[in-house]
């Protein structure tokens, strides 16, 4: 294999060497039982093998482009080690664990929008389980469109929510996740993307108005 | 006004009181500079007005359910607070200041999936500047995905690329959003609930997985 490694088992030095994570990192994340400890060997050292060079490089790219909390990391490692759910419950373990603990500091009562919501996702016919905290979380969103506007429904999300369900088909169609760890990564990073892809939709549609009506873009 | 202000100007524990706030996180937000400091009276004291009081619930949505993190509700206030833009300069500057200062700790080269991006949304006819965070985010994602699997191209983003245009245009055509600091507002609180309504929309489409093979979901 790479060059210092011993038959796949490498020193904690090779192993920042060849992740590229920097060695306080790599203790950082076993003291936060993110990545599991080395193997003790006869020399007061540890070693490690390629299945901790595969969990670091998935705590990269969950906690730095996919920019999860540790937390929210934690709990999707969590999920991924538990060998006694079956693939849909880790997965569907693994989507949960990317919402925050607690959605808001100050919680607010989200009761009216919470009635609101779960109709919402009747009407949609969703399997959502009730204690799914996409519903906490959009009840949230909810309430504080009203604090700003009262006459703000849930309907203002129909197209969303119909968007939504048109990406996921899609994915599941044509994206061939063998492991609940490949759909995990695919989901924080695809969210990710198409927030970046949302937000320049949005700036192109500005350059639009705004070069129909006073400004002119450079070059136009 | 509410009760404990003169004629709409508040001491700071009367701010706190209104706002739900609570008083050392006023002071830290006045510290950090998120909210100007009152008006000083003459008791060694400072006085803060109903612009306080906005510009409080302002950051308390952007950094509550927005999860925003402090530095990008910094950068917003400061777009919003720029009177020298247009609003639509001042609207593209919010939504620029949503992204993350740095978007990976350890930077990859993403040139080449760069290239991709550009050819992409040259592709989709979006007026993007060549400034725009959204490439590099976006070539970030692609690039961390290229590393897991070499075949994987841009193109895998289209129906996301579609689904978020289609979302822009119905937003820009139903919502109206009057001022820069709305459109900020319904921007990232929009982004939430799309986050959290396509995740519900996947747990849905396991839940018909796992019901049509072997797993029958309670109650069914």
């Amino acid at each position: 294999m790479a060059t210092g490694t011993l038959g796949g088992r490498m020193r904690i030095s090779d192993l920042a060497r060849i992740s590229g994570v920097p060695l306080p990192t790599i203790k950082f994340y076993i003291r936060e039982r993110l990545l599991p400890p080395g193997r003790p060997t006869a020399r007061n050292q540890a070693e490690y093998g390629e299945e901790h060079l595969a969990r670091l490089q998935l705590i990269r790219v969950l906690a730095g482009i996919g920019r999860l909390s540790l937390s929210s990391v934690r709990r999707v490692l969590a999920a991924l080690d538990d060998k006694g759910l079956s693939l849909g419950a880790q997965c569907r373990a693994t989507i949960w664990a990317l919402f925050p603990d607690q959605p808001e500091e100050d919680a607010p009562d989200v009761g009216p929008a919470r009635v609101q919501v779960d109709d919402f996702i009747d009407r949609l016919g969703w399997a959502v389980d009730a204690a799914s905290p996409g519903r906490d979380t959009l009840a949230h969103v909810l309430t504080a469109l009203q604090r700003l506007d009262a006459d703000c429904d849930i309907d203002v999300f129909s197209e969303h929510a119909e968007s939504a369900a048109r990406i996921v088909t899609h994915e599941f169609r044509h994206e061939s996740a063998h492991s609940a760890t490949a759909m995990a990564v695919w989901n924080v990073l695809s969210e990710v993307a198409f927030e970046a892809m949302r937000r320049m939709a949005q700036e192109s549609h500005l350059a639009g108005c705004c070069a129909a009506s006073a400004e002119r873009p450079a070059g136009a």
